[in-house]
């Protein structure tokens, strides 16, 4: 019996009252007005925004658990400054909780950072360690570029990274990489901002040394891992023309990619090039793809359809499904056993 | 009998003079100098750039033609100003002639634009006339940021750049969208910048209305198309979430993919879903990636023989080396044509 889990699912079917107040937010900002309180939400509210979306695609497509967060193109770090981006986050990482505890079988909690550009990581280090050991988090998204679309950050491989990096090995939790909306008109945010950053962060991987320093960091690229596994052999060839280790020591002990590539032939293609041990099982659902796939009737984003389709014998989908998730989030499968599961 | 012409070539090794006056034009624009003369290069110094790497490789690999243009990572439109950029771009392009010129056989030119940040595409269309009606040229390379990395441009869909379209549909040309070295530290130039271009460049045609309004208009996007293909799901299903028309009458009737995919499965994806009249072969080589597949034991950038592996049908091993390529540059079909060929 394989539980069947998604490890990218965002929260984007938040109540209204909650996406309100984020306006409110920016408007007091920039007129240097204090923000309003946070609303009262209902759990009738939160139950009404999961059940006719995640929890109902769920049941349809017969996964059982999502590690959940917050909506990704939501995180908007270039929007304000720190104390936006602080406030905002907190709001947001607190409403993933109360959809944790009103289903607790079905969403675990990753919390996004309250980055802002040019400020130092280690001012979301508190953040990151509250939603882990207060609310019970197993993971977090990194956003590479907080610019928004400006790509101003340093690789992720800089020391100026680090002391989150310390932190997420302190506590064992993985993160994924994940930009958020674009305010740069040339990029699309879906389609070509969150693929881009993908591809970057690998690249970014390949050229630095960052697992010599930190041997246990896990990082999954999501939408698949970009280009990378379309392109693994300029990979592999740009790691040798750089001087560096093969992949398979240097980058992909540490990297994992998920399984948000919505067709048949681009899951072949991962699951041919990627080893069985790094892919994890994603869906994005409900996220940036939402129609049916008129070729083949079923949504874009069913991904487990994909999956089960692909050439895998039983235990290889079992490592996608459930064991590499929680490898990678060893905090996830603590959970799990301490449910007798 | 097929020629087999390969759409994707840059003049990765011009002789040193060449680039020692590129690295003489900075100092002298750093110190507001005039601009030392260009050197002169000899027959022999061209010849001995090509023989011993293009022309061989060519000859090794069975390849009969190369469309040949500057290397792209030197454009590097961000250095300078619009007049360092005009005249490293007429320097680049005359060498190109220089080479065609000596190997008529086997070269045929696309040139480089005198693209600066800012300046209107409007002052590169007369080097582009210049290149096509006086060079013989049969094509150029548009970069879609000349900044270097900061994405400052408007998308290609902008009005803003139709002088340039306006042009290219006179002239009957197509265009190579290829941006040039980066200047941002997060961006490895080949492994992360030119991809994320690339598919980058696919979303904005997408999200566009650009071929309503130049239906002949005709865009290469290298690199295999960047992300696109892997992803086809997932850009089939953004065209529907942003009521666009299918992507076959969209975009696919103007934009190509080339074949710079440096391993097979990769190669194989491509021909699975992208049609084969949007194919055209492409090695890139001398190039990005120089090294030997260890585990092949052939060149990565040997694209040649992913291409004769593939499930193709003869006919359909011609569109690719042959026929596609003469289809969208005819003014390379015409010059073949009068050579008899």
């Amino acid at each position: 019996m394989t539980l069947i889990i998604d490890c990218h699912g965002h929260y984007t079917t938040a109540p209204p009252a909650h996406d309100a107040w984020r306006s409110t937010q920016r408007v007091a900002f920039d007129a240097g007005l204090p923000f309003l309180p946070y609303p009262a939400i209902s759990d009738d509210e939160i139950r009404e925004s999961v059940e006719a979306n995640q929890l109902r695609l769920l049941r349809e497509r017969g996964a059982d658990m999502t590690i959940f967060s917050p909506r990704a193109s939501a995180m908007a770090h270039h929007i304000g400054d720190e104390a936006v981006s602080q406030a905002w986050t907190i709001a947001c990482n607190d409403l993933i909780k109360r959809v944790v505890d009103l289903y607790p079988e079905t969403f675990i909690g990753a919390c996004m950072l309250p980055q802002s550009p040019g400020v130092p990581i280690a001012h979301s280090v508190a953040e990151l360690e509250r939603c882990v050991t207060e609310l019970g988090f197993v993971g977090c998204n990194l956003n590479p570029d907080p610019s928004g679309g400006h790509f101003t950050a340093p690789p992720l491989t800089d020391k100026s990274w680090y002391p989150l990096y310390e932190k997420m090995v302190e506590l064992d939790v993985p993160t994924m990489v994940h930009v958020s909306g674009s305010c740069n008109p040339a990029f699309h945010a879906t389609g070509a901002y969150y693929i881009a950053a993908d591809t970057t962060a690998f690249m970014q991987f390949i050229q630095g040394d960052l697992f010599r320093d930190f041997p246990t960091l896990r990082f999954i690229i999501p939408h698949g891992g970009g280009a990378v596994p379309y392109h693994w052999g300029r990979y592999r060839g740009l790691a040798d023309m750089l001087q560096q280790p093969p992949l398979g020591g240097h980058v992909m002990k540490n990297v994992y990619f998920d399984t948000c590539v919505y067709h048949q032939p681009g899951i072949d293609l991962l699951f041919e090039v990627i080893d069985i041990e790094n892919i994890l099982f994603g869906s994005e659902m409900v996220g940036a793809v939402r129609g049916i796939d008129p070729m083949t009737g079923h949504y874009f984003d069913d991904t487990k359809r994909y999956v089960e389709a692909a050439d895998l014998t039983p235990e290889q989908r079992h490592s996608v499904f459930e064991g590499n998730a929680r490898r990678v989030y060893p905090r996830l499968d603590a959970q799990l056993k301490g449910r007798g599961i």
